[in-house]
């Protein structure tokens, strides 16, 4: 079986990393990519690695000319952007992996407070399966649009959430410090991405005021049980990709470092993209790879959890593929081993 | 007045900040660089920035003809190395500004724990000066010996210590995330510090474990009267010079960002070297420079400072100026402006 | 059919890239991975990246252990200790890919001069083929050993082997100006390769005395019929990978760029990993793939070729896989794309 | 005697090393800087670094306001816009170091080849003073305008003239393959200098048609009186400043490399900014510093020279206060040590 795929908004670093996935999927055949430009570029044109692997041209389509060329289609669109179009996407039938992040929240008026506008599909938000499938697996399967997680929340989510379900830490006063490549920042030219701006510097920045951080709780919370606050502070590393969390939970009951890990261990024992360690993780170690790497220490009156993802991968596309596998009853690590 | 100055251990990257710095200035003559190799290397073919700067070779002395040579000596040695060589230099009659982390601890107690070893010069070390002048500038002009400050406790230190001095913040439950450029990991080759190990990669090290853990409490509970607690995290940053840290502490008291920024704004403005700013620091803005930037932030239930400081100057280098600037009398900022 | 496969020397970034792609290969079963250590080190504590991925010590093994557990062996050791081993590993009846510059030259005098001592099994290497398809495809589906290519010359030849041939440019006077990224420096800890050494600088190395010069102008003399002279100058990027080679040649006859760029399209119009393009190839675009990249300029009195590969790709571990599919009667793409 | 000095478009990064330099000048007080913008932001809001150290705003000035507040201007705007505004500055009596290429070329003809455009102010151009001190430094310090040289033109000019000029090279079939940091494309927005599309790259650009070509062959012919052609290949380096120069050089004579040293070393050996050195120079050995460090190899049947200059100082506003030292009767190093 072979699934027609379209990529919408496709000029951009995670359109990029999605096609390089797909074209080695033996169930894909990519046939529309979509951008607002109106001059027909190559694909060649806007992303050169792929001169003679690929042969299309970007369109400026809607969802009549993709529901034409497409079965699936994941969407990398700009927020609003994507929940403005997804809808005639879905009636015309497509199933859709939005990477945007228009469906990840489940209260509109958490999207609201965040986003600075009303969200332009709210009802069809707060039931929209949120695809992270290593916490919220079920649902995926029968979806017909999955919302992609975001790539902080993914790292932060992955190592805190077994540890907040089963007791062993407090769901007030958990710290997420997050340091992120400049690829997460995104392709649009700006003065605070240009190489010399970011090279040779490390910053915070979106201190308090991030959207993820939302995203971060009503994760925790939900898989939980228990609703969690979480002060998250990312920042930008001089690097293409990868991001660490170093996350600081207080203790809800006594356990040692050997009894955290071995939770860890269990929990995802059966996860092929999640990998416990004991050694402390590298985002290199998972660069170019679906893997999220996780470890925890007991230091002082904290529980501290390290984990690393490929901003662009895990964080991203890889994910949106894994959730694609899920939706089409393919090999969940289909084209991302 | 010209000082004759000596440095111990010339081959590393402190050394090289230094000479940057000592050979601009007016008061200072550098005669005489050391190294335990025996062949007499010429300087500018340890540091090629020297090259028909400096006409100077290494030489493999000990105190004896450092005396000859020197008025004050700037140690860069190894801990361990640098305390079993001071007291003669002291004996000689030289002041010494020493860099290594041989006498910043006050308790012998607590340096044989972190250090492994008793210390050579116990007694010494109960009494020696700590050269972070904007918190301890007492007792520098008069001293004979100064223990430069680590890079870490640095910006840690002047970042919190008037917050937690002044009832802002509790002592207990500080979290210290930190992140430095691969320099302060010295140039002795490691195969975790070679080029294709640390490029493209964020990592976490020493979690629980780093050696300046216990100078950064003693900082904040010495200046403060209050016995800190600190979890002190360092990660490594793809970039050769530059530290930011990101702590974390609990409110003693209610106070707004605007509060808290006017109490370090007010501790500091008569500080040459620190500048308090309402915007996010960058290690890139104080790169090359003796600058210490902080910013503060009032987040959900914590308060955070945000602090950025070049490893290699004010972290090292350009705060052993400093301290000498003030040990002879001249002007704080000579050569370092 | 399954080959089972090993490396020897699987401590570098040849042996790491090698892994990740057999890892991936269809018809093979790694099954021996040696070192030069007696510890048994699990290959997850050498190269974090394979944790959960691969489950194997890496082991002080001879030709006879090897012949035990292998069909085949890619020699990742460094040269003379390579040729020192390979007979063994010849006679035990293993077929063995070399990474290695031992049997590459096929002048036993001129491996002497460049390598400074005599050849250790000089006979062979009169007659080993080597590994460079898209030039001397003949002979390595047949061949019990071949010689995998160094990294500058796989870019250089590729680029300007077929100009010559086809008597457009001149055999003397040729300029290869050569970028690399550091992992071609190897792993072994040196300072020159120290993180802060290398970032944010860029330098000349082994002006006119690099080994690869004499390979080079063998590969374009035995190509083209025609003895050519080459002057090669290597330099080292703050990069991981990639290379990029910039060659100034004579023309020999008046030929358009346009003439130029059809005559390297027809040449390589077959093969799937050179990719003849009309704008000015990045390392980037064929990071972490097989593919070299050829454009050509003509410019006042000169023919100007450019060329990228990744120089752990195709210029080592993907060129090695490559030749090892080629051995075995697989598709020579197999595991490559 | 203080200088009142004003900066025209001080946005970009040779103004902030311009501002670097300025504020350490003892003759020197920053009295205006302009911008294009109507809203006079402050100089610590596009320049971070100068919080606390300079309290100025950029304002939207033309002749009349700059010639009421300076003696001296230096032009950091883009060509042809500085040549426009550059007659009335000179009228109202100030003197101007154009840091711009508007007045490098003296051939009216040349510049509207190379520009695309004619020249605002062509009669000026032919007669301007060419600020490279070490070959023409003759006229600067009468000159009341100054063409500051471009930073390529500086280092492959600054090795190849004085072999030239004394018959060792040929005037023909030069070569100068170059390689910059990122920060020489300016601070302007633009896709191709964002941090992911640089890092982890190596490109060429420009190849054949790069502006500095007729700059290079300019200084070539007049300092040597030989009509030089060269090849110009330029390369973008994934680092923030720098640029290694390696030239090509058909002899004309034969000379052995310890000759061709002797000779650059004579040349020079007055000359505070040049540094002709035996071994291989390095861009970080010259970053941040006036340095042009230079050396020179015989291989085959070419001479190569190598040379470095941080292509922001020693390549742009490193030379324009270099010259503005000479203009002044200041000691030319001023500033610049």
């Amino acid at each position: 079986m072979t699934v027609r795929v379209g990529i919408m908004g496709a000029t951009g670093y995670t359109a990029l990393e999605l096609l390089k996935i797909l074209v080695r999927h033996p169930q894909v055949e990519v046939t529309a990519l979509t951008t607002r430009s109106e001059d027909r570029p190559h694909v060649s044109s806007i992303h050169p690695q792929f001169h003679k692997v690929l042969d299309l041209h970007l369109e400026n389509w809607g969802a009549k000319e993709l529901a034409e060329n497409c079965d699936c289609v994941f969407g990398c669109l700009p927020h609003a952007a994507s929940a403005s179009v997804i809808p005639e996407i879905l009636d015309a039938g497509m199933k859709v992996v939005d990477l945007s992040a228009d469906y990840r929240l489940n209260d509109p008026d958490v999207y609201s407070q965040w986003y600075g506008a009303d969200h332009p599909d709210a009802e069809r938000m707060k039931t929209t399966v949120y695809g992270l499938p290593e916490l919220f697996r079920e649902g995926i399967a029968e979806a017909q649009l999955v919302a992609n997680p975001g790539c902080y929340p993914t790292g932060i989510s992955l190592s805190l959430a077994p540890l907040l379900k089963n007791g062993f830490i407090r769901p007030d006063g958990i710290i997420a410090d997050c340091k992120s490549g400049v690829s997460g920042a995104g392709r649009t030219p700006k003065m605070g991405t240009l190489y010399p701006e970011c090279n040779e510097s490390f910053s915070a920045y979106g201190v308090g005021t991030h959207r993820h951080m939302p995203e971060i709780e009503q994760n925790l919370s939900v898989y939980s049980g228990h609703q969690a606050t979480v002060i998250f502070t990312p920042h930008l590393v001089p690097m293409d990709r990868g991001i660490l969390s170093t996350c600081y939970a207080i203790p809800e009951k006594d356990a040692s470092e050997k009894e955290l890990l071995g939770l860890l261990e269990e929990t995802y024992q059966n996860e092929p993209f999640v990998r416990v360690r004991s050694d402390l993780p590298a985002t290199k170690h998972v660069a170019g790879t679906n893997f999220c790497d996780i470890t925890v220490r007991r230091v002082k009156d904290r529980v501290i959890t390290i984990s690393c993802i490929d901003n662009l991968i895990k964080g991203a596309s890889g994910a949106a593929v894994q959730n694609f596998n899920l939706m089409y009853g393919f090999a969940e690590t289909t084209a991302l081993l």
